[in-house]
């Protein structure tokens, strides 16, 4: 039987556990593939060594791997969107399957990437560009290809998954979270692209392109992190039986995408209010099928490179030249106006303690049609914080009602907002 | 392009609900895999009638089918091991793809359906077998084909979980919980297959012969179903902070496998405490993952139906004639005798209130080398009820120690015997 010849970029976290999954499984892979598996070359990018590695399969030249005419698959795991995609799209040129785990490129390049692969025959797989070792983008573009998702609701991100639960359960404010996160790993030296939301919203994209069968870009994705969100506000949600999740939320709504990714409070008896740590879970929602919800590890460097391997084993499977339907994307729809998404708000403000502040509060919300669901106020003496549930409003009318409030003397500092999801 | 030509055989829940999905949804079907799909015939079998269906696709003879030359997949749907066996046989043997949900089938005939289809160069899927839309199947044996999956734990049987949920909720007793279930369609009039365990053993045998690569028959799968278990052992376990509910339970113990089917009791905060009603859920655990959980509708028209449709888009999209790996079982692991496996038990025993019984009971199990981790009386009088939580324990000590402790004078009617898992 002819080999599969594999072509690695990148031998860090990720590019490791391939490594050791490829070597550990090969016979596995070789009897769910009928061919046998072969590891010709690693690409080390400059700066980089592994004491790990053969050092006959190191290359520091890409042309090395896209000039091999036995290497079938690809797989990239250098990150980023400079060289990564220079190398993936040449890759997909000369003919062969690419492997990836690179969301922000996906997610900023996927039309791109995807296209190429089509023009080529050849597949571009990214399985562990979305969540880690849950073999979502399999089961959308496969199993629920003609289902009709209309949502898509989850925990994508485990940084800040552990952060928040790391917070709740001790009380700690979110620079101290972040520092301890650090210190274990839990969060890179830079969190930008975690705790500002990007990370998450690259996932959404790539998840809503597949299940709208449309394309959403990143630059499509509203992102809101957890920097804003605030010790005291979450010990608020706790005692009105709320958790606070970084949601990714993708929905249609009359045919029409809305793509975002925001802090939000669910009920503590939701299934997505008991996922801790550094998990993920994704609910999709369908006529079809009510609702199917997949959970697992949204990181690490083995069930990261678990996916990469199912991918790869899923192109060898898939024979060259058969209908290769990389891109799904098949129809265009619009996107749907977040001002004009209905939402539930949590809201806490600072208010100065003194006679018809509550009114004067409660007119704004009369004015711009937000109704109070229930009100708690917190503390007293020369400011208390007034806590507000809303009832679902349309986000324009809270914002502006927001606006209001944030411009009334009596208010103080900054406020605490924060959707409620069911 | 050249149409799929689709065959159904059977006309009930699952292909009325089959027949719909494929008119609904024929735009993304046909774009998903770059050929429009025709449903051109539906074998009705005697003594049904279809009064919504075209009247010119029905036919109640086989031949019409097998010897349609126009026709690619044949969707079996019409249940049970005689006629559809017989059918899925000559389908595969007339080089057409099978899609099926029929888990007694496939859990008996496993082996001999999936090397005809090897044979004959077409594929057999069965997504709808197992968990009803969530796809499981595919999941294990594309995505994590080489991921060492060690242990499938889980509810896969709706029927049982809506009973269990309904005896927790209310308090009711098995009996009135079944008629309730019966009434409202939840169960079937002959409800043996759920109630017993054997639709859960089933689905058990299939998903574990992909996990572990080699084949489980039902047979092969011990399986105790809900029809002992009381209200009463319900209300002791809920006190203990436990649940019950009935799993599916698949293990590699050194290489070797245990597959059964139980009622257990589990932890209150066990996330699969949480599924309730209808719904099915299935933990993977593997060293490359951790664990991944699936979540979904276990059956239902519509939702079993988008998995059949999932397996044709599959089958269409995977080139015929390039390596179709059919059977995953290439591997011939034994069997792990159940007398060995260590589990937990809850026990419940009545015994007559007389001086001495306690000190009795616990000879017994110290004889045995079962140790108890707690022992709570209840009532007293004439007879009274002894609930004991042991320590984890060889099987076969436990059920020697049981068998013991109904021989004494002291000890009364039936014992509640339940598993205890964490």
């Amino acid at each position: 039987m002819e080999k599969i010849g594999i072509g690695l970029l990148g031998y860090g976290t990720v590019g490791s556990g391939v490594g050791k999954l490829l070597k550990a499984n090969a016979e596995d892979i070789s009897l769910a593939t009928g061919r046998p598996v072969e590891l010709r070359r690693v690409l080390e990018l400059p700066g980089f060594s592994s004491p790990d590695l053969d050092p006959a399969l190191v290359t520091h030249d890409f042309e090395d791997i896209v000039g091999d005419p036995e290497i079938d698959v690809v797989i990239e795991l250098i990150g980023g969107t400079g060289a990564a995609r220079d190398f993936q799209l040449r890759a997909l040129r000369a003919g062969k399957h690419v492997v990836t785990a690179n969301k922000q490129l996906l997610g900023q390049h996927g039309a791109e990437l995807l296209e190429t692969a089509e023009q080529n025959g050849v597949h571009l797989r990214f399985e562990a560009s979305s969540v880690g070792a849950v073999p979502i983008i399999k089961v959308l573009r496969e199993s629920l290809v003609a289902a009709e998702v209309k949502t898509i609701f989850g925990i994508v991100n485990g940084t800040t998954n552990y952060m928040l639960s790391a917070m709740t359960e001790t009380g700690a404010d979110y620079a101290d979270v972040l520092a301890e996160a650090q210190r274990l790993g839990y969060a890179e030296t830079d969190p930008t692209d975690d705790v500002t939301g990007k990370d998450a919203a690259a996932k959404m994209a790539i998840m809503s392109s597949i299940a709208f069968h449309s394309r959403v870009n990143l630059a499509d994705v509203a992102h809101e992190g957890i920097t804003k969100v605030t010790a005291v506000d979450i010990a608020h949600g706790r005692r009105l039986g709320l958790v606070c999740k970084l949601l990714g939320v993708a929905r249609l709504v009359d045919g029409a995408m809305n793509v975002r990714v925001y802090p939000a409070f669910i009920p503590v008896s939701h299934p997505l209010a008991g996922v801790s740590g550094a998990y993920n879970a994704v609910f999709l929602e369908s006529a079809a099928f009510d609702k199917i919800m997949l959970y697992g590890p949204g990181a690490g460097s083995v069930p990261t490179a678990s996916a990469v391997i199912g991918d790869v084993i899923s192109v060898v499977n898939t024979a060259k030249g058969s209908f290769t339907h990389n891109c799904l994307c098949y129809k265009d729809r619009p996107f749907y106006p977040s001002d004009d998404v209905v939402s539930r708000f949590f809201l806490r403000i600072r208010v100065a303690d003194r006679p018809g502040v509550l009114a004067r509060v409660a007119a704004v919300f009369g004015e711009e049609g937000v109704n109070i669901q229930s009100m708690v106020q917190d503390g007293g003496g020369d400011a208390a914080d007034l806590v507000f549930l809303l009832h679902p409003a349309r986000e324009a009318r809270f914002f502006a009602a927001l606006e209001r409030l944030l411009a009334l003397d009596e208010v103080q500092g900054e406020p605490g907002v924060i959707r409620v999801e069911e």
